[in-house]
């Protein structure tokens, strides 16, 4: 047992040294663009989980919803709470499925993205949370370009999450962290429904 | 641009059926397991995204955090705020590499194990955050097959989530819902810091 731990001692040792070595080269602080893509569980939840990591650290948090705003969420009711540190707006009325109005969907989304440029002109906002943006820029509903040419113009040091399946390859370029959510397996294929204090 | 709306409508309303059906065949609502794996962004902050979820819902949330615990994270200091609704534990000493010391690990994972299991045993506890407990699976210094015992010995309506990369074939086996977080880039690689309201 000693020497097993002996040698866990030795590797880890040297494992320190080559990860601070990475944190060390890796000193820069400037606000970053995040994408959350894929069709996985957790695009979103992550993004809020980020925006609770933001309130621990004191920082203002702007949200925009694209797609949800038809019902209210767990995310919408327990961050409503802190409006001095959060702004929530769920702009949308539901997925396209169910909106089934591309003309008002496109307006709805055009709204939105007005609120979304108001987060990323004020530097006192830190974190901007854009949650289903994808889906926006997926339909078309706004343009990819214009899109990039406001994130890009947002103050250095503010931190952007933009979620949703199907992020445009334009968007990934210009990003700094991109994940793919990917469905290992979902309990939605198995008949369990989307519940409460997990999936909204 | 009307008959372009019109399509759209006609596409959408057969997308709605079909989407309406799957969600009439997923009416179980039930206690599930979810696991967050892969190299990626977003693990730990889905689990705290959820987390918020469940607070917005009036969802009872236990925390276990297995190797943070060292520093205090956005996560800890923002939950901590409602002591009444969340029970934040984090009793790790950090990465298997800044502890060094195998015996020691071991003793805090089984530490942090005894305080999971009295969420896993506690029906008020609606959702159970197990942060970085895949770490402990990988490294052994949990056994998998108790670890799993104790998880499908709770109760029938209590979600958990698992963490932390690497996640074990047997817990993938018995959870219900797994998704795999995959870098298609991170910012850290281009020299910039993990950062607060972000990583931490």
């Amino acid at each position: 047992m000693t020497d097993q731990n002996e040698r866990h001692r030795l590797r880890m040792e040297r494992k320190k040294a080559i990860i601070d070595a990475k944190i060390a080269a890796a000193d820069k602080n400037i606000g970053v663009i995040i994408v959350n893509t894929g069709n996985g569980k957790g695009k979103s939840s992550s993004a809020f989980g980020m925006a609770v990591r933001a309130l621990g650290h004191g920082v203002q948090v702007g949200v925009v919803q694209f797609i949800k705003g038809a019902m209210a969420t767990g995310e919408e009711l327990f961050l409503r709470r802190f409006p001095e540190q959060v702004r929530f707006h769920a702009m949308g009325e539901g997925y396209t499925w169910v909106t089934q109005d591309r003309e008002r969907d496109i307006a709805r989304a055009q709204l939105a993205w007005e609120q979304a440029k108001l987060f990323l002109s004020n530097p006192a906002v830190g974190l901007v949370v854009l949650d289903e943006l994808n889906i926006a820029l997926k339909y078309r509903y706004l343009d990819v370009h214009q899109v990039i040419a406001d994130l890009l113009d947002r103050p250095a040091m503010q931190h952007v999450v933009v979620t949703g399946r199907a992020a445009p390859p334009e968007l990934i370029e210009v990003a700094d962290t991109v994940t793919e959510m990917n469905v290992v397996k979902h309990a939605f294929a198995a008949g369990i429904a989307a519940q409460a204090g997990t999936e909204w």
